[in-house]
């Protein structure tokens, strides 16, 4: 079936006035969310999405994200996000994404590096009986930087944190989305105000559980801010890297 | 033009399985999100919405909601958001809502009480300038009842909770929908698995700042859950009724 193994996936969407951080523009937390849609949306395409793999138990997980703007989407516009896989193995896929303004002008990119896991075993599972995958792979050209080494991060004045009901997904796991939404929280309004996140990158490590208590740890020393989620023993659940730039440069 | 003159609006939707609960549901915070979303559609084929408004320094606020379900729209299922204005007067606005499943059947209701803010002045302006709001009332039935009276909440063991950057909307005011989720995260897990919620108000009052610290007061002692959100002086912000019933009596 043709239609299923287009190689290349595209969907507009318009950005509401309710959807807006207060600089009237696509907040990172709703640019994870379109990721996570369009990449279902493309798989789905392939009778290896959600309906399909959630029958076996399975399902799709992020394990990387590395987004990189020159500009964010603007309230009461059209965008599009295209996406592709740029390549596959036995553990990973890895799906890259464009950002276009309604005017059809690049905003932006995104990498990310996708596994399957089996919800009952709590395992991945090898994506290469997905034997299609390695045909389907397009070489559409993504300039941005593979992800960086995230480090440990230390805190002093490290905050705790609980996920509830509302950060959990349809697997019952904290949404993908819920961890960028806390981080971003760790930032003053005031540094969003002159700063734009020019680079953002997180590393899924381990779940958080609900309800289980969680430390932040955060250095924001520079303009290339680091965060961690650990548990009370110091082990990693993900690790993040906001890398601001001042507005100004921009305008 | 008789196109911006249609009294009843309505948007098809897709539920992604990457925007469900737990329970593999609409989210009452995206039920609202929708509500807001449509709202503002409609409104804007009236060239009253946020663009027009907003070169006045004038934003449509919600004042009330009141949702009535007897189930929510599930994972991958299409959904359809039907809306229209049941009355105005010099303040306010009554916007109902009817959300019906993709095979046309009704899942519930809502209405909404909407009023404008001049957002430099921070005082409620005068809608009747809407003239034409008087002829686009619609008398389509909207059979849940209307707002209950929201009482003062006591709890002995509130909470504290401080609205961060993510929370904040385009006007830089904490999104109403944040103050939703705030609210259902106040009741656990094991209690959204058993029951499912049948009705959903809240009454916002003044809103809540960036980074201020208000009391959560919570009686969840009936399955008439009452919530506050308060300032350190006892001052209301908003307050809600989340009514759950068991899910055994809608399987």
């Amino acid at each position: 079936m043709e239609q299923q193994r287009i190689t290349e996936y595209s969907h507009r969407y318009f950005l509401a006035p309710g959807e807006c951080t207060p600089e009237g523009e696509m907040p990172i937390t709703l640019l994870l969310t379109r990721i996570i849609e369009v990449a279902t949306e493309h798989a789905d395409m392939w009778n290896i999405g959600y309906s399909t793999l959630s029958a076996d138990n399975l399902a799709w997980v992020l394990s990387r994200v590395s987004i990189e703007m020159t500009q964010y989407p603007k309230v009461n516009r059209k965008y599009t996000f295209v996406t592709w896989v740029e390549n596959t193995n036995r553990h990973f896929s890895f799906r890259n994404f464009k950002i276009l303004d309604q005017d059809g002008s690049t905003l932006g990119y995104a990498r990310t590096i996708w596994a399957v896991i089996d919800s009952k075993a709590r395992e991945i599972v090898d994506i290469s009986r997905f034997t299609f995958l390695k045909d389907v792979v397009s070489d559409h050209p993504c300039p941005i930087s593979t992800p960086s080494r995230l480090l440990p991060v230390a805190d002093d004045h490290a905050k705790k944190h609980c996920f509830k009901y509302c950060d959990l997904d349809i697997n019952r796991h904290v949404n993908s989305v819920r961890y960028v939404e806390l981080l971003m929280n760790q930032l003053p309004l005031e540094l969003y105000q002159s700063c734009f996140v020019k680079r953002f990158e997180i590393a899924y490590v381990r779940e958080c559980l609900y309800n289980v208590e969680v430390t932040l740890n955060v250095d924001s020393s520079t303009n290339d801010v680091r965060l961690e989620i650990a548990d009370d023993n110091g082990a990693t659940h993900c690790r993040a890297r906001i890398l601001l730039e001042p507005r100004s440069s921009e305008l």
